[in-house]
């Protein structure tokens, strides 16, 4: 079926610099680790919210289906289109501007199209902090998206998720009408709040076009400690004590394990051990705060008061020397990728059942697979472990993953599952979990999402082939 | 039409002491403020969340619409029935456990009937902090209805309202089937947010019967301020002077007109001048941390620092002097009570346009009815003011508030609908904003709110005539 009407009055609408249909599509069409390639209509850019109302428009009356995009940094397949050919890709990077800034107000209010670390640049020329922070893709990625996919990152400890930064959000619905929900309040119970079913929609629900977000005072004192303990069981315990210690200052507290060091090592320049001898398990752990203070006393009091379990610590409120700590961290997916594939989960369990979580599938894998290679860090304090396996010779890893993907997933899996948890911390379902969730999730719950996808997009337009 | 086989039947489902038919019925069926009476054919009270899902069965299966109760606090008739005498009153008070508290988790999972007071006390026992904060009513009022409503209170501005709370729900639909949302955690991308939609809907979307909440550390140093300013504006300005020297510290930022503190010293025993002098405004600022530390050398150097606009100020870190304070903003409800009827608003703006308000508010009002008293104060932090007037004389209240109570929020709402505001900051719609809201709502968002409430309640059987 030839489409070429619908472009040619796609193209009408948002001018020709706005609608691509050659090769220069391939960049929109494939994911960001290079897993899924789909293949699209066009890719259109609209810029501003009444030509993405329009395209809507014009697709729906045409039954043409919709992948809404930002940075396309989806990391499970999200953001691109389905293999069919039959999709138009509506990138929202035309619609980049900071709409406005209300300092006293603590907010600001931006278009989806905005690159995440452009709002926070601009929250900080008003001497403001905009919280959300991914650090391997922030110059990348799009506050739509980040919204759209509910992005966690390294502050949701202290300043919760991406849901949690927003007041207000404008959106083209699948029949391309335009809700303002713009509000920039800090109370309102005049109804149901609908911002938050488009928040983690992954874009299935409409097109959000524009949000007021949260913002704070930006932290004027820190202090980052590295920790060497001997299992995630003290870090689960240490990280209550901090908590209860160091109060709201604490922001990170990441767990790295001591095999995501050892290809960090191996494969990323001018990084260095953090300790004199090696440890099984390490942990980051930053506070900052408005008042001045000397945090770094206040944390190192707290890590010296917990009692045994600790190995060996360093604390210190000199960036340069936190940043050589945290360049290990933001290397490991880099090292990893440098050293062949592995099969990766993005998982959460209750904070208190992260030592479980890990001390229960590795001892599950290296029954099933003896010899297996685990690569476990995260983010400790919200419960959220990035465990990706693979096995260390490069020879046989890439057999096993393609033979044993599927057995691995459900070893990994059955465990979270006995803990609560969820399969998917902050990555979001895209294609790469829509099945797997069928398998997890309360029935009632599936079927209360396919009510509310059928009631707010009832032809299937938005984003077909994800979550739902 | 009789419904003696539904009671029968009821009775036989929770035992007949947790069946209620006769006078005893009365006070379930009258609000808060004794504004709402209505007629019920019963209260049932279940014990357990197998009791309210057969509960609801019943009813569904007879067509009997239900109005779920916790502690009968609203103060808009949202948890009181109709006067027709068909509908059933759910009432959760029974279901009263804390099921679990997990401190290294920061969570519990508490039922619906809990008291308010309850949770925080079970939480501090913990050594842990539950941060809502109800000062009128949270000895009487219930977790089920402040998340159902999505309290707000004292602590939003550091903690966000009762929706930021919660980690998990468990609801009964209006089918009677159980939807188990109890998940502890803090990072969950694995599909649409549902707990969102409950909280919020004031009953009309289903029953929470349980939920998951987020605690906090413990504060252990507390400092407060009372200040006097000249005009609201300069609070505005203090306000975000005070956010960005003292950051997340900083949990209530009150404003009271002087009307308030006269009423307050009219009928509220042992209640002093907070100076020598008598101002205009005042504000009670809060601020705690769990690290120890001077708070209030903090505070005091953050408010010296703001420059002119600050008439007096007095800071202290003891409890007894700043609870002398507090009791005058605590005492203005019930001050007011004292002095007659009043026509009460509960309306948000943007923070940054609270002054705005006000000034934009007292004009309009003192043109239209010269002489009239106005009694302004609330949460400045978060753009909620509580915005009430009467006649001074008694003798012509009554009847002015009888003829013009239209008109007089007429003139209010306009304000607040041009400053982008709420005429419903945090007491919710219930039945006494039902049919207003309509007039400032973009119709297309109530035809959303609309639409959700088809698919989730299609017999209307879940509090109907409130909200929507």
């Amino acid at each position: 079926m030839s489409h070429a009407g619908l472009i040619t009055s796609l193209t009408s609408m948002v001018g020709s610099p706005g609608v691509l249909t050659d090769e220069s599509i391939l960049p929109y069409s494939t994911d960001w680790r290079g897993r899924y390639s789909g293949k699209a209509l066009a890719v259109v850019l609209p810029s501003d919210t009444g030509q993405v109302a329009e395209v809507v428009k014009r697709c729906a009356a045409e039954h043409v289906s919709i992948v809404p995009q930002g940075g396309n940094t989806s990391l499970c397949g999200g953001s691109v289109p389905l293999p069919k050919g039959e999709q138009i890709i509506l990138n929202l990077s035309h619609m980049n501007r900071i709409r406005s800034i209300d300092a006293v107000n603590f907010s600001m209010t931006v278009e989806a199209g905005c690159k995440l670390a452009n709002v926070r640049e601009a929250a900080e020329e008003h001497n403001r902090f905009f919280p959300l922070g991914l650090t391997a893709t922030q110059k990348v990625c799009e506050i739509g998206g980040n919204l759209s996919t509910n992005a966690g990152g390294i502050n949701v400890l202290r300043y919760g998720n991406a849901r949690d930064l927003v007041l207000g959000l404008e959106v083209v619905l699948p029949d391309g009408r335009i809700w303002n929900g713009l509000r920039g309040l800090r109370k309102d119970n005049s109804g149901y709040d609908l911002k938050h079913l488009f928040i983690g929609a992954e874009g299935t629900l409409g097109i959000i076009t524009a949000a007021v977000l949260k913002l704070y005072p930006r932290p004027q004192s820190n202090a980052t400690a590295c920790v060497a303990i001997s299992d995630p069981d003290v870090a689960v315990q240490l990280l209550a004590h901090v908590r209860a210690n160091c109060g709201d200052t604490l922001s990170s507290f990441e767990i790295i394990s001591r095999s995501c060091l050892d290809l960090v090592f191996r494969h990323i320049p001018n990084t260095v051990e953090p300790f004199g001898k090696q440890y099984e398990y390490y942990l980051l752990i930053q506070v900052g705060d408005v008042l001045p203070g000397e945090l770094d006393k206040a944390l190192l009091v707290a890590l010296q008061s917990f009692g045994p379990g600790v190995l060996e610590l360093s604390v210190t409120a000199d960036a340069d020397h936190a940043e050589s700590w945290w360049k290990l961290r933001k290397n490991i997916s880099e090292a990893q990728k440098r050293e062949g594939v592995s099969i990766k989960h993005d998982i959460s369990v209750p904070v208190s059942r992260v030592a479980e979580f890990i001390a229960r599938a590795d001892s599950a894998l290296q029954i099933a697979f003896p010899g297996i290679r685990i690569v476990a860090f995260g983010h400790m304090g919200d419960g959220n472990v990035h465990y990706n396996v693979s096995m260390p010779d490069a020879g046989v890893n890439k057999a096993f993953i393609a033979q044993q993907e599927g057995a691995v997933n459900k070893l990994i899996y059955a465990v979270v599952h006995e803990l609560n948890g969820s399969i998917s911390a902050e990555h979001g379902l895209g294609q790469l979990k829509r099945d797997t969730i069928r398998d997890y999730k309360d029935p009632l719950e599936l079927e209360l999402m396919r009510k509310i996808k059928q009631t707010l997009d009832p032809h299937g337009l938005m984003n077909p082939g994800k979550v739902i």
